[in-house]
């Protein structure tokens, strides 16, 4: 079949780029001293009976970060990211995990390497085997597993090119291509990617120990591969899989997946499923980590393997099956074991490939820039650019062991920058991405329906739950967040429940809204618009106004939505009550934005200082704003006799703005142990009355040491259907609140089991 | 207490209006003949034990209906036009409800009058009881009862003008003077809207018949009222109590509640209860129904009595209690006895009540126009305005049996002119109308928590449900409507599920969306915003688009919104699936606007005709809307060669619109049951897949004819969170499905039972 010319059918092309991609990132957990850890495998993580994300691998220090399947590589690696944030953060504060391939120095006696912990006395068993058999220190070397699945509408689309094979035998047949060509011609990988020069101590014994430095350890005999007389065809997945089973039947191999290749067929759970399913992907095993990647690999690398696997489709087999695979695995055991700094031997294949890569590019009119190749050409050409060069070249002027220290700190402290992120996906709400941390710690299967849209499709086992903006379930009833969303009806239905709300009217045109003046003259009243809730069009009147101020109050509220309310204005503190399923679990005082004063710096120099603060960004990505400097701070300040040059008195609190909310600069304060029980029974009740399970209630309440049923000991103000839980978690002051860990529980009670 | 000068105090005056209203309208079935009715209590009105608005009063044909406690005469009338348009349409349709307060001619035997078939057997009694002691005849009369509460406001801010009474003490104290009052000068009452002055056939026995006319045969004592034995005083509530209590027990009332007076003081549910809760709001129960209103009463008469009880409030007491109540009852006997055409004997008393009242709205500056005296006056000074003399003079033309049944038939036909609305709400949406009538028909208490918001609170017994658009519920869960929101996520969830969705993508910005062009190429497709729902910015390409074409499409479905989704194009036929509950309850079809040619009248002319039909309207106030002879129809007659002004052959069906919405005059065509139930499997499923209760899914079908299971065989566009219900109710063809109803039974199952 002539793959070549079926891609660069007009209906096959545009379709190229179509692919699916997975990835596996092992990595030894060390301390930040570049120490393999002694700890075990964290229990933040939750089971590793059925983490879909983050396993131990052989070796109990051996963490396996698993992202789920992904449409594109940028989004493969927002999931690396975040696997990363949160194995890092899920680790004692001290550990970190080594970028390299080559593990960190192994302890004088190898059967103090610990075996990972497993529940599964079968998975025990394989790893005391493979200790066993390959011995503990080459079990301890790691990479990435690269998974790649050509796009359907692509197999579609060359499938229709034919009309020999059935859809299954075709797409075996694409694979088995790929496989062959690939294990044919990988070296190039491994020449451009390969990272592994130098082992730490104890990982060979003095004897074996090869005259270092070579390009790839880890890819080269020295690595961790089967014994010798393993040997399977590539000729025809049959064959393949037929040689494995002749080879665990003489006992060569423990068992079918024992046998480990550069390359993997996939397709159901087991190797031998391949018979019935057909080859569905496959995974590329021989990837170093790449050391001064955060991640240990990147979104460019994922292209370039993406390009490299269509050429490998592309490229014609110009030899029998079997001369073919040997000729290409004894090439790549040539680079494999080349001193980084020298010119590959094969460098005119390369180059070849390369040119060919560009042709396939040309051909099939792929969207990719034009310095696509740049860097894998420089490398041919000059080989102090490949990977394992530049690593050696670093570790020239201290150690390796130096080198991946200092990147494995680097990775530790961007991992706890910013504690309240999840990496990958800051362009999402702070709830979510705190949810999604969660959720991933605790390994719920997480999927983003929709992005910018906090849309996330939750799995844990059989039970599947949907979420929106990290707190919009299925356990809320579709009528009652309406019901919060409208003021009136909110206050309605709490009234008509017993519970006290600020008295007050509805009006849907000005004259009628001005005709009730009368009935609040000379009271304390508040105007605002009916549905609004960004704190809009809102007038607070803590004296009575007149008529004329009462009008104005009237239309800037009009300007800003079809009814307005007039309402009594309640005096007192405002807190908010997040409850959840009955149960108060956090309550926030909000202050207006504010520093105080040391007689030494300026305003401006304070609100400087506290605007370091970590906790406070922009754009609500994260749990509190910065505090501006703009015309309603200044005017706020002249009102007190202050400007941004004053310095006040030690001890003196300035406010720097009149409203409390969070979003201009305020701090935000825990209160859930300050606040009295009965203010938290009124809390739950109200919200039980609404019918809502999750909610952030806002109660006005003068003096919270009086008890709640004193008459006007408060009044509720609006109740919220979609709360956020950033500040909580993250407050300015006092306890955390883990409010998206209560929501992830209470959609999924059997975490807790 | 001087109440005078505690009205006009500052804090008073501006709260005089606030009240509350209610109502309870007597009336007798009759054919539209003007004959009493011989059928029974209509079933579709459910169960009269618990039946909230519509019940049954002494004899089976005499409807009651009953408004619920509203806050504004406005209020309260679209209510009393609701219940009549509701008691209308569930009569047969041949029978009416008689405007007057005398019955039509009864039969010659009074047994005939059948008593109202209650299931009660203490209300049998009753009636049984009230039948011997006054005779069926003097029970068959029906008026106005008019509930009348000060609002809470108000009582508060006068009961904060004094110290010495408790609230509940002060209220009764109110309430005591405004019935002495009341029963003082309500005469005046009597003479301006009294409006029974001609008995029908045996009505009287030849022997007790007045000299007719009378201003008001009810009110007078002709009418039907307790024995001369029966006194009661109102000097106190103590005495009142008590002489009713005294009364009872010397065998002169079979029970408190046969004390029969033109007013009755209201509190607990039976008047002894009066004792522990004070009065808690008034009962005139002296109107006569207003023969020329359309529901027997008025907003303006509702106002009137509102002012004429804020100055019985105010007037002083000038004798002793009970001396001045038997004064009243003594003038308003004289008054109903008087010719309708006569001046009233205390004209002099009338005019200064009227100058009190003028006094009293100047003096608390109510918001009343100038003319709401005008008629009063008029009538004192020429008693031919009054509603006696009206109902006479007209009766004098034919007979008063045959004015009253003609505006019995002119009330008829306005009741059933557009069965799809319901009087007193048209301003809601159709199914929200259309709900409300069902909920109203079937005894379900409903409150308006918010009319432009289409909220509604809904209690049968003990259970509340709230509904939003008539179909938002607390029987989906919040995250369901969210997902349907949001076509990306709907289409990825179906599609996980295993269903046929269109093939495509999403697209953030221009660039990636004009990028997805060369894997669209060649295929029909749909070009559309991701979250809007009114067909903007969609562009259908049944023939694969070019590159310029397909870029302005993109264009403009990204001026409509951030993100926008190119789709396969699935040909066929888009059908309507409402789901509820795991069942399609309904099938629609949507026709673009037509006319069929009849070779005699243009285009113009047939559309013009089309539009005839009562279910076209305009704003969706109508079940189908008018078709548009607009610049979009003149063009795509054009394109088929035709003008307003063409003639069409006989037969022939011509589109003015290529899209089917009935928002743009298509025809709604119910289908339910020529869907093969294949289809109705799957669309159950798919609601089911996105965990909806109630839903209405698009389904693409090219050929409903072939098993819905063949490949290709039907296409899901999208599910609907809030779907239309009125056009399934009110189709232009095919059976109407009553969804309402269906919806509600689905919240009350219980209505079943």
């Amino acid at each position: 079949m002539n793959f070549k010319k079926m891609l660069q059918s007009a209906s096959v092309a545009p379709l190229a780029l179509k692919a699916r991609f997975g990835l596996e990132r092992e990595g030894q957990r060390v301390t930040l001293q570049g120490k393999l850890a002694q700890t075990n495998h964290p229990k933040k993580l939750g089971n590793r009976n059925y983490h879909p994300y983050i396993q131990t691998d052989f070796a109990e220090t051996q963490l396996e970060l698993i992202t789920p399947v992904t449409d594109s590589p940028a989004e493969l690696m927002d999931w690396l990211a975040a696997l990363h944030d949160v194995a890092y953060r899920s680790l004692p504060e001290i550990e970190a995990l080594w970028p390299l391939s080559m593990p960190p120095a192994l302890p004088e006696n190898e059967s103090e390497i610990k075996l990972a912990e497993l529940d599964a006395f079968e998975d025990v068993l394989y790893r005391r085997y493979l200790a066993r058999e390959y011995g503990r220190r080459k079990q301890m070397v790691s990479g990435i597993h690269f998974n790649f699945e050509f796009g359907q509408p692509l197999i579609q689309a060359l499938f229709a090119q034919q009309s020999e094979l059935s859809l299954q035998d075709f797409q075996t047949e694409v694979y088995m291509k790929v496989a062959r060509n690939y294990l044919r011609y990988h070296w190039l990988l491994t020449y451009l990617y390969g990272a592994a020069p130098i082992s730490e101590a104890n990982y060979f014994t003095q004897e074996e120990r090869p005259k270092e430095p070579l390009r790839s350890i880890r890819n080269s005999k020295y690595g961790y591969r089967n014994h010798d007389d393993v040997s399977v065809s590539y000729e025809s997945l049959t064959r393949y899989l037929s040689d494995i089973e002749q080879l665990v039947e003489n006992g060569q191999l423990s068992e079918d997946k024992e046998y480990y290749a550069p390359l993997r067929l996939r397709g159901g759970k087991r190797v031998q499923d391949l018979k019935d399913c057909g080859i569905r992907y496959i995974e590329l095993r021989d990837i170093d980590l790449q050391p001064f990647e955060r991640y240990g690999f990147s979104a460019k690398q994922a292209q370039f393997l993406q390009v490299f696997l269509l050429l490998m489709l592309w490229l014609p087999e110009e030899e029998a099956a079997d001369t073919w695979v040997i000729k290409g695995a004894l090439k790549n055991d040539g680079v494999a074991l080349e001193h980084p700094y020298a010119k590959t031997a094969y460098e005119k294949e390369g180059r070849w490939l390369l040119e060919e890569m560009a042709n396939l590019i040309k051909e099939l009119n792929l969207p990719l820039s034009a310095e696509f190749l740049d860097w894998s050409k420089d490398c041919l050409a000059n080989p102090r650019k490949t990977m394992a060069a530049q690593l050696l070249a670093q570790s020239e002027t201290s150690s390796q062991q130096a080198v991946a220290s200092e990147l494995a700190q680097k990775n530790h402290e961007q991992a706890w920058a910013k504690p309240y992120q999840l990496a990958g996906f800051t362009d999402m709400e702070l709830s979510t991405q705190i949810l999604l941390f969660d959720a991933i710690q605790k390994g719920v299967k997480a999927r983003i329906l929709d992005r910018p849209d906090q849309f996330l499709q939750l799995d844990f086992a059989n039970h599947r739950e949907y979420v929106k903006n990290a707190n919009m379930t299925s356990k809320d009833s579709y009528v009652v967040p309406l019901m919060m969303a409208n003021k009136t009806v909110t206050k309605k239905v709490l009234h008509q429940a017993g519970f006290c709300v600020p008295a007050g009217g509805e009006y849907g045109d000005i004259t009628s809204a001005l005709q009730s003046f009368s009935q609040f003259q000379n009271r304390a009243i508040v105007v605002k618009p009916k549905s609004t809730n960004y704190g809009l069009g809102i007038s607070i009147f803590k004296e009575a106004p007149n008529f004329d101020t009462f009008k104005q109050a009237v239309e800037i509220a009009f300007a800003e939505d079809e009814a307005i309310l007039v309402e009594e204005f309640l005096p007192g503190t405002e807190y908010r009550f997040f409850v959840l399923n009955g149960q108060v679990e956090a309550i926030m005082q909000r202050v207006p934005a504010n520093v105080v004063g040391d007689g030494n710096h300026t305003i401006g120099e304070l609100v400087a200082a506290k605007n370091q603060d970590p906790l406070r960004g922009t754009h609500h990505r994260a749990p509190l704003e910065l505090i501006q400097l703009g015309s309603i701070e200044e005017l706020m300040l002249a009102e007190q006799g202050y400007r941004f040059d004053s310095v006040v008195d030690k001890g003196i609190t300035v406010y720097l703005r009149e409203n409390s909310n969070v979003s201009t600069g305020g701090d935000s304060i825990d209160m859930t142990d300050e606040i009295n029980q009965d203010y938290k029974d009124v809390a739950v009740a109200a919200v039980k009355a609404l019918g809502a399970k999750i909610s952030g209630i806002d109660l006005i309440i003068p003096n919270s040491k009086i008890p709640a049923k004193t008459p006007g000991a408060y009044g509720i103000i609006e109740a919220n259907f979609n709360p956020a839980m950033h500040m909580h978690v993250y407050p300015y002051q006092g306890k955390s609140r883990r409010l998206t860990l209560a929501v992830l529980e209470f959609l999924f009670p059997e975490l807790k089991a």
